[in-house]
């Protein structure tokens, strides 16, 4: 029996169509999801945009069709607003006429119950025959920018991350818009296309990742997955296998209360929790363990593609870190947390321990530690810093630094981000930075930022980044190799 | 042998001095820490600030005495920001004047080897003799606004919290100006005190939690610790048994690597990290399990020390909590979360489910999830929310409630913090609501706390805040009781 993985649909008319109509447009209630998609797409987003509503010619202002055959154009993509049963027939005259691909909004198919598992198949039969792929039913939309944006949400209402590198798709709109979004805006990390997956009727996960594996604008691909439909989980396990960008799955429903909860709210039957564990570790998928290891793994890997920061010197085992700091108690911290992920410090030899002792100015070199991880301490400079990071980065017992910058203190410039720029260019080891999250050290931070060395805002975060950092690295993820072997 | 332990010296001459003397002047350098504690005081703070240097009569523009006799009266403190070996003539100095309490910023004392142990031990004999208490000496300072600041960075470099009931003890001045000092800012909460301890000679953590205990304006005590002094461990904590207010102790150095770096840093063997977690919870001490954890406890006992906030419905085991969600996932997250924690979901009878769907409006009734989570969806209002929120309060099977809010959809408006407090006043049980982390919903989070309703920013945060209250309220941690019986 040939699988339905060999067919794979050309998503580009949904992703990053020329044309979309959106049908269900209300001429009483301007907060309707039809008219937020219309309006918003109109007024921000860049595709040419239709409304089509059979009750008026113009709509908020906006002039507005008939119906599908009274448009001046066939659009690529139709966004189908209506409700679940009016939905059959504007999708059967949309496919009809040569629209190629849709999305559709309206809840109240499988997740219904019998009734609406039977109308969700039916516009799967019609989808299919004419070869009109469709994301959804019960989604809020896509976002990719700065085509489209067809999340029924006022923008206002919306804290949007900027375009770039990540592909985002999740089985739950809220937790799209809300969770990934606001982290991803906060953290700074760009999004190429954003998909609430809704029921997975016709598109599926590994649909979706073998779309945005081709896709040039993509690096990192993650997922929230409350459940796969039966035989899914596999296939998606075999297409992130062959993928050679990173893959990052954050799975809700993960415990039998978790797995109750994501019952009644999508409809489909969660994966027990310890088995997709334990796949996806074997199909190279990067699991985070809560949100902020979601967020760091993301913002690692988002940053890191940059060519320029593509580190080629040695594979990454995470057990020879050399940590910097300010501070002796985000030292210890930083030991206690590398050790909690399974991190370890690498040993400095007592030769090492001399020489950054004298690469340090005087007052410092008196009262310094000089373990690892090294503790500079308040009297420490931008040039202490600069200095030993060159030291550390030439050390051959060292493979990644972690540097926890504490500017409170009094000699520290707000030059210091461009200062370690111009060391850190020079070598290919990986390195993160703490730098405390107050604006008033942005100036640091964005210097940092800028030159692709990622920031966290806690010393767990960084040690969450230099986590994801040796998931790419080593061997167990046999096509992160690449990292290595591409420079 | 009488213990040292029945000692307990007037430390309001340290945190609340109606005038304090600083000496350690540089004429050279006005960064110089003396320099920076002697200007921010004078500028900044409320306390009677004096300036002592033999070198000057003037430093800055400002007026400073050539020796503590020249002074215009005896300070009730002194900061001592001279060198390891210039400390000790100063203290002898003060202490003959009968100044009754110091703090000592200079490091190479114990933390630096044997002499400077014997330095250390020499401080302490004669501030022991002349009754003239200290802190440090190898710390930062103390902060205690509005009164004073000794810590020695200058203002604008730090991120200060606001003035508050929470007193913070920590054991790295790092930590404190750092990690405390700007997520307390961040998550809004504020300081009686902060106390960096450094060397903890003279004055020690259980001295600290003795005078905190009898502190008006606090009524959260957190340490950071890296460990304990031979035999203060088991003193601390039985002065933590003893308390009526909430002890937190957030712990550096609990790994081996951790340990290591702990001991090159305060010098101090650091305990055995499960023995001392062990202790802890012997004795009724919250010990949270990472930096977020900590501010998420710490918030939840500050907002509801309010007498306003001092729940007395019932015992709060943390198996029959109820959450209610605008959003599916949102509420899958939770219910994950909450049995990470050890914390359990209520269970609602079919004429629970019933009477929650008939309070929905009737579109989100026909799609809402109404087991434990209730999912009301998008679809949902402000009322649907008030309204279910009123029932559960009302709910005899319902001990806490959780509610997330996802005001990015439609229906929901700016006044919905305002309308849960109107409900949530009525009631004596405990609510800790979910609200998106962007300024966008400010209006709505902002008049929560206004009425401590704390607060989180990610469904993690929620949980460890349930968690904290759990913590509070059962039987296991006795005096905690006190919250139920004063009502």
């Amino acid at each position: 029996m040939p699988s339905d993985d060999d067919q794979q649909y050309n998503l580009d008319f949904i992703f990053k169509p020329k044309s979309m109509a959106v049908i269900g447009l209300s001429t009483r209630n301007s907060d309707n999801p039809g008219n937020a998609i219309f309006s918003k797409n109109l007024m921000e987003m860049s595709v040419k945009t239709y409304g089509i509503t059979p009750r008026a010619d113009e709509i908020d202002g906006h002039k507005v069709y008939r119906s599908f055959d009274k448009l001046p154009e066939i659009p690529d993509l139709a966004v189908v607003a209506v409700s679940a049963k009016n939905t059959k027939s504007v999708i059967q005259e949309a496919a009809e006429l040569g629209v190629k691909g849709a999305v559709i909004i309206a809840g109240g198919f499988s997740e219904a119950g019998r009734e609406g598992m039977k109308m969700q198949n039916e516009l799967v039969k019609i989808c299919s025959d004419y070869n009109m792929p469709f994301i959804g039913p019960n989604c809020v939309g896509i976002y990719s920018p700065p085509i489209l944006d067809t999340l029924f949400l006022p923008s206002e209402r919306l804290v949007k991350p900027k375009a770039g590198n990540v592909a985002v798709i999740s089985q739950s709109g809220g937790v799209l818009i809300d969770q990934f979004f606001i982290s991803l805006k906060e953290r700074n990390i760009g999004v190429s296309t954003a998909v609430s997956i809704g029921n997975k009727a016709m598109v599926n996960e590994a649909m979706l990742l073998k779309y945005f594996e081709k896709d040039n604008t993509t690096d990192v691909i993650t997922f929230y997955l409350e459940g796969f439909h039966l035989g899914d989980g596999r296939r998606f396990c075999e297409e992130a296998r062959k993928s050679r960008k990173d893959v990052v799955v954050y799975s809700g429903g993960t415990t039998s209360a978790g797995k109750a909860a994501a019952g009644s709210h999508t409809g489909s039957l969660a994966a027990d929790g310890s088995i997709m564990k334990g796949a996806y570790k074997q199909y190279s998928i990067v699991n985070p363990i809560n949100e902020q290891d979601l967020q760091m793994t993301l913002k690692t890997y988002s940053m890191l593609a940059n060519p320029f920061r593509k580190y080629s010197t040695m594979a990454i085992h995470g057990d020879r870190i050399a940590v910097l700091s300010v501070s002796g108690g985000h030292g210890v911290l930083c030991a206690d947390l590398l050790d909690k992920y399974g991190l370890g410090l690498t040993k400095f030899t007592e030769r090492q321990k001399e020489d950054i002792s004298f690469l340090l100015n005087p007052i410092a070199s008196r009262i310094a530690g000089l373990n690892n991880p090294i503790d500079i301490t308040g009297s420490g400079t931008d040039d202490d810093i600069v200095n030993i990071l060159e030291y550390l980065f030439n050390a051959p017992n060292v493979e990644m630094i972690l540097t926890l910058l504490v500017p409170q203190v009094p000699q520290l410039t707000m030059g210091l981000g461009r200062a370690i720029n111009k060391v850190g260019n020079k070598y290919k080891k990986p390195i993160i930075a703490y730098v405390p999250w107050t604006p008033k050290y942005d100036l640091i931070r964005d210097a940092l930022e800028l030159q692709h060395i990622p920031c966290a805002h806690t010393i767990e975060e960084t040690v969450q980044m230099a986590n994801a950092l040796k998931l790419k690295g080593i061997g167990g993820i046999r096509k992160k190799m690449s990292w290595n072997s591409n420079n």
